[in-house]
């Protein structure tokens, strides 16, 4: 059995990790995060495996060799609406704003998932995935948009909404994987570390 | 403020009308639930009915009168294959036959919901909502399917499965309302309380 390693602060994904019954370890990099594309599918690829080879450039760097037996798991996950990319608020009013523009219309939510693969010898496979699932909003009200973003609940989120808390309230409906846009593709990350023998 | 009666015992339901900001009471009926139509849709309109109509009947013979300023919510959730439906499985082996018969393929969920609105007068309103959604499984091998059945989770739901816990690993995509598949469409029930000026 393989050391399984989550590279990500998300109290989300870990939940989603453990909800289809996997064992691992959370460990996140200070290391930079920079990404290069202007693609949306692109980008959080990039970030995915920047986050998943940070972990990994620690490990090796405390322990001076690659990882062995070890697979270290990356997302990440942006919202993406006309194009443009929406990432965590800055402020109530970002926040507010962000709602504001999301409502009574579809949007993209893009996941990234990369997966580096250490075997006995340190030799790395890695695999990266991305997509995007399309998600609906109900019209919402200035007085709904206020009292969502009184709950708290946009401020560490990308496009400043969690479609898994109270949110829900306004989620017509979506087309793709659910879970995809909590911030992990369970299905697709279970399907993988199936894939490799992680289990 | 009326008062909000949710008519059923799962505490899926209860979770997600909770995940919304609703404050509600539950009450459930011993009364028969029975259903004539074929269809789907049909199905889970009659059955929501019949559970909100059972607990509103309750209500009635305990105060000698109709419920007054009082919202009543009825639902029920069945899975469709091939037009035949899935309910809860009776044992272990019918569960498996039914996430059998499941994967490496794509099914509908209905939920149906039913709201009756009292007024101060006692005079009721009633609306009765249903929807599908379409619900894709990844294929399943037998080791898969026999853990799953382990974790003791299917048999209290209808299809033998519950795509909110650790069969989430298996749900390679949705179309439509993922809360529908949960057992209420929050979207939806948050929409007509609304409507109805219960907040």
């Amino acid at each position: 059995m393989k050391k399984i390693i989550l590279g990500s602060a998300s109290p989300r994904r870990r939940e989603l990790l453990s909800q289809i019954g996997v064992s691992f370890e959370v460990r996140t990099s200070g290391r930079e995060e920079i990404y290069h594309s202007a693609i949306p599918e692109e980008i959080v690829r990039e970030l995915a495996l920047m986050k998943a080879e940070n972990v990994a450039g620690d490990l090796t760097d405390e322990q001076n060799e690659a990882p062995k037996d070890t697979i270290v798991i990356g997302a990440d996950t942006i919202v993406v609406l006309d194009g443009k990319i929406l990432g965590k608020p800055v402020d109530e009013k970002d926040a507010a704003d962000m709602i504001g523009a999301l409502q009574g219309r579809s949007h993209e939510v893009y996941t990234g998932v990369a997966i580096l693969d250490y075997d006995a010898q340190g030799e790395k496979n890695v695999s990266v995935h991305a997509v995007g699932t399309k998600v609906y909003v109900n019209p919402m009200d200035e007085a709904e948009i206020s009292a969502y973003i009184d709950t708290g609940e946009p401020m560490d989120k990308a496009g400043a909404y969690g479609i898994q808390g109270r949110f829900a309230a306004y989620i017509d409906r979506i087309e793709g994987d659910y879970y995809n846009v909590v911030g992990l593709p369970v299905s697709y990350v279970y399907q993988a570390l199936k894939r490799i023998g992680a289990f």
